[in-house]
């Protein structure tokens, strides 16, 4: 078996947690692995990890590939060049699977960003959904709806088994509250978990049936010399689902029921939900200091909450922004995110702290021709030997010793000691040691841009 | 006429605006001055600017000096070397206006944390009151209450009265809402404003009768050599508050309507109330994004406040800390303070930024061994000449130039440019420029504390 994790993503429903450079699957909700490295894991109960290919945007791909990397060496990451939605990329994928094996494997797809518990659960669902695969269905998993969900799509199924799937009727849009009430009542609706199983073959010939402007183009790409998917091509895809191009018209689908725990983590009122909560119904995660507060969230991620009398409330505190939103709003999060978007208020697209594949920094100050980072360097990382046209940078290292080349001279600073980076100065920091390096770097120059740099060298591979 | 200005003040109901060392009267909650400074201003209206004496803690002189120094030259600031509420202050004030003029003058007493307005109204009111005072009354100014409040203390008059005030029948604690829906409809109490004036040797008269151990220890000072008011005796002085020294037990005690507006700022809730709301009844301040709340304070210092249907809410940011509260629970902010207190978290004290007679400093970073500051030197002001038993400093400067003192040698820097200031060095940092010094600071040693510092110059005083 073949597994495709989805690792798209926008990261407009978990804001300010989420940003559009640091989407929802890329962060550790609940636990020390993020959403995308619980799914690679649950992935590699089901097959090898080398079977296991991830696809994302090429905004994600060093995060993705540096979170995978501490899973398994050299995970495969296909980068989609431009965001067409899930058909394109999932047509690519199946090719790519069949190129690469030369053999017709049944490939799981699955989303990267869901909450799944119960893994021995769902590796038995998987595993039963491989053989109904083997048959020449596309096996879609179905979640028994508890409530009358909303956010959701449905499937409505016949009364007609496939093994121990059932034949699938028709695919249903997010109903409104009275339709999803009724949904429940006829118990042959599902929510839509978005996972789904095939034989490559089969998915490629129901794509040539009834998707024929994705099935054409296919022959354009080859990945025979490269995992590279050339924009000019994938451009010239439809912008389109896999619902939409496949599942809502082939006749070949059967519906299993996920036998495992769900939940897609959509917005913060589902993140209470699945959280653990104290004898007041408060979830508190971080500095939090509370004073008879009831059914509420409060997230911290480094300074001092105090909350007073709230009631089914939902308070995030970022480095750079705080969302306080009442539990049944939740949703309407995207409306802010889309907002500052408009705005071209940064708030919606990275974090004040941005992990880059060496360690991450965090920006501390910025003014007038001058930004202050705190840099903090993984132990055996290296910055790429680069150049800078318009600025200069000043480095006081504050923990750790720091390897500098400065102009094809090597230096090594301890904790106190600095050194001055003139504008084209050629340089590189590095991290040789065992211990954490923490660097204090104060820019000056005029514009300051992350994109002012030339990179000579580079370890992970972005010269 | 002399005033006397009660600038002391814990800093516990406003938090996280307000700070121990921060509190309330220091703040500029609606306009460019604080309230101490408008305080201040208003005095102004009633009498020369070098007869408003002002009385605070220790811990707050510095600051207080510095604000009121940008309105008059050399302003009289008394220091309380130890907390010992309102009585022993005013006792100390009055044998201080008695000693220095030689004369009997009459002393206005105002908090310098309340808001009022209307100035015309207020001068006309003390004017009024001083005619009062003048013929030997110790004059209070009563607000008529326009709702059961329950934080106040009420002042009860009887029908006889005092030219246009009223004789006081007596002063009751703060009373429950049923109490106070009473007074309310009796007509015949006011809320007790903590604003009063009197001839001083009328108010030590009346300590000598009702507070012998105040009156008894007032010949233990003398300010005929210097201001300070030293620890040992005042240590000596009972706990005790004016009202209940002097107020409750004098029956020279006469009432006057006070004719401006007036709110004691006393809760965030009360900073609502005074507060300009737009058309959902919301009160933004700083960098806020609402989608669908009403009746709420959002206040933002410096990072993006994101707000989704609250409603009856105060959402306060600030650069360490996070307040999230129902509106009907802001008294219940003390508690928040309080708590922070017990466990020595510094989140009650002082604000990341820390503001000095020659600018403040934001901590931007602080780890193991290592803290990081942004200093922001404003022009013409110095730094004092100092040195560090257990720190090494090394500055960057970022904007402005920076005339930098080490071991006798004199450096200037420009943006850019940078200096290390080894442990024990004597040093200082001065921007005696037009434009604002803005200089990042990297700190490191152990332990690295404030009080590392050892002054030998310092043009305001702190050697």
């Amino acid at each position: 078996m073949y597994g495709l994790i989805l690792a798209g993503g926008s990261g407009s429903r978990l804001w300010p947690l989420s940003r559009e450079l640091y989407p929802k699957q890329l962060l550790n909700i609940q636990n020390t692995d993020s959403l995308l490295q619980e799914t690679f894991l649950r992935l590699r109960e089901c097959m090898p990890a080398s079977n296991i290919l991830s696809m994302t945007g090429v905004k994600h791909i060093s995060t993705v590939k540096y979170q995978l990397s501490s899973l398994v060496d050299n995970p495969t990451v296909l980068s989609e060049p431009i965001s067409k939605n899930t058909a394109p990329a999932i047509a690519l994928a199946a090719k790519y699977i069949l190129e690469k094996t030369n053999k017709d494997p049944v490939i799981l797809v699955v989303p990267s960003d869901h909450l799944i518990n119960d893994t021995e659960k769902f590796v038995n669902t998987v595993k039963y959904g491989e053989s109904i695969a083997e048959l020449g269905y596309i096996v879609t998993f179905g979640v028994t709806p508890s409530y009358p969900e909303i956010g959701y799509g449905y499937i409505n199924v016949t009364d007609k088994h496939i093994e121990k799937g059932f034949k699938v009727n028709k695919f249903v849009e997010k109903p409104d509250v009275e339709l999803a009430k009724k949904y429940i009542e006829e118990g042959t609706y599902y929510w839509n978990s978005g996972i789904f199983m095939f034989k490559a073959s089969v998915l490629l010939e129901e794509l040539a049936k009834y998707s024929p402007d994705i099935y054409s183009k296919l022959d354009n790409f080859d990945f025979s010399s490269s995992d590279e998917i050339p924009f000019t091509e994938f451009d010239k895809m439809p912008n389109i689902s896999i619902d939409y191009a496949v599942m809502e018209k082939s006749d070949k689908i059967a519906l299993l029921k996920l036998e495992s725990d769900w939940n897609d983590l959509g917005s913060w009122k589902s993140i209470y939900d699945v959280s653990k909560k104290d004898k007041d119904g408060n979830v508190k995660i971080g500095h939090v200091l509370d004073e008879g507060s009831k059914n509420s969230l409060m997230y911290s991620s480094s300074k001092l909450v105090a909350t007073i009398g709230l009631e089914n409330m939902v308070i995030v505190e970022t480095e750079d922004a705080i969302l306080a939103c009442k539990s049944d709003k939740t949703q309407e999060v995207k409306k802010i995110f889309d907002t500052l978007k408009k705005q071209n208020d940064d708030t919606h697209l990275i974090h004040k702290t941005v992990y880059r594949p060496w360690g991450y920094y965090t920006v501390l100050a910025q003014g007038n021709g001058f930004l202050t980072k705190m840099i903090h360097v993984n132990p055996g990382q290296k910055l790429s030997l680069q150049s800078h046209n318009h600025r200069s940078e000043h480095w006081v290292v504050l923990e750790g010793m720091a390897k500098v080349v400065l102009e094809g001279k090597e230096l090594v600073l301890s904790p106190g000691h600095s050194v001055d980076i003139p504008v084209k100065a050629i340089h590189s920091l590095q991290n040789p040691y065992t211990d954490n390096l923490k660097i204090i770097e104060v820019q000056k120059g005029d514009p300051l841009i992350e994109e002012d740099i030339i990179r000579y060298e580079d370890m992970y591979g972005r010269v």
